[in-house]
């Protein structure tokens, strides 16, 4: 083969990669906007606001599937080596990672409108509504350090996880209380804990968004005594995993 | 290329997805056994059980790894058409559904060793080992479902799955109730709930199992109305997602 249809080959490769990226910026931005509204809707009890987060899911697995269909024509197509192919199976990790997120926002949307239902269970909705905010702007930065393949950007995503655990750990304690001091509050705080927990696994999942693109900057995956799963101290009252 | 070499490199790809599919089962086969093991551990109060599931996961874990990088380095060496590479890609997606079918059953481990520190609550435990044991048939069937590319028995999956989402709504009806009329039974109803929660979510990803057999039998994934986050009624005591 000569350098030029080498090139071409190349470039055409680098262009259908670029595309795929866009479309993974594009699924990343609807999912950070679900998870802002569906929080927003937990706390102002806004049941048409977490309507549309519940509808607006389905244009987040079309995405998905359209990715999956673009990575495997471009992989028949251009028959890419070991090196180009990290990449394009890091989409596929990536593209279903988003995927779960938008379905942990659509979920927390459903329970919004379910909580409209019941009284409102001390401040918590604010609480998850701040805890949502770190997980969206996690999600924010390990897309930007996937674009541009920034791997110190990435570990700081995974740095701040932590607090998310934190946060979680400090209102399953509190949801316990709620309960034990009023019983009426049981069913709310089922609810609510779930949205907590939720919004914690959306912080396992950017989380590991974050470790993809280590892989792809160095090659292997962050250390595994600094991984996700093997990190979290096993707590008797607090986050099990 | 002459018909000679061609078979040639056709076989030798055929052995290639025989030797993943072997590890696809070698996979399932362990997650199979975390799920009645810590199930049983649960309903027996075996701690050494329950961690020894815990210890368990790290194998399911690098098989997961193992498989990844044995299909990249198929699809590197064979470059296989774009119907060989659909089945490929299934690997994937299967491989990352057993592994957190085998991460929930790792967490239902940690939850029981929890709970043997607590009272019982009621027959709760034997209740969510039976739930445990639908969803390790149902996981059974549709790993075999894939070896044998059995349409059929893949959907029949899929309607079993129904019963596991009953299961759960039920025993989430039966927690709000321990809860109310005890509140010393709320920090073990929030444990032995999230280990309904939990198997119900393996019953989602064995599903999802069932539905890619379907995809590589018929070509398409299964009606979207008969799709799991589509099927499922919204309540508001029951099941969100």
């Amino acid at each position: 083969m000569t350098d030029m249809q080498d090139q071409h080959i190349a470039s055409a490769y680098d262009r259908d990669l670029e595309a795929i990226q866009a479309l993974i910026m594009k699924m990343g931005g609807l999912v950070e906007d679900a998870i802002t509204n569906a929080a927003r809707a937990l706390e102002t009890r806004d049941d048409e606001m977490a309507e549309a987060v519940r509808r607006g899911d389905a244009a987040v697995d079309r995405l998905e599937e359209q990715i999956n269909e673009e990575v495997a024509r471009v992989i028949a197509l251009r028959a890419p080596t070991a090196r180009d192919l990290r990449v394009v199976l890091s989409v596929l990790k990536i593209s279903s990672n988003l995927e779960r997120i938008g379905d942990y926002a659509k979920n927390l949307a459903k329970r919004a409108s379910v909580l409209t239902q019941m009284q409102p269970v001390g401040d918590s909705a604010s609480t998850l509504r701040r805890m949502a905010q770190q997980v969206r702007a996690m999600l924010k930065d390990a897309l930007d350090a996937y674009v541009q393949r920034d791997e110190a950007l990435a570990l700081d995503v995974r740095d701040r996880d932590v607090e998310v655990d934190q946060m979680y750990n400090n209102i399953f304690r509190a949801f316990i209380t709620h309960m034990m001091e009023d019983p009426r509050n049981i069913t709310a705080c089922m609810h609510l804990h779930f949205i907590a927990k939720n919004t914690e696994r959306m912080g396992d999942h950017v989380t590991s968004i974050a470790d993809q693109v280590v892989y792809l900057t160095t090659g292997s995956m962050p250390d595994e005594s600094r991984q996700k799963k093997d990190r979290t101290p096993f707590e008797t009252h607090g986050a099990v995993r």
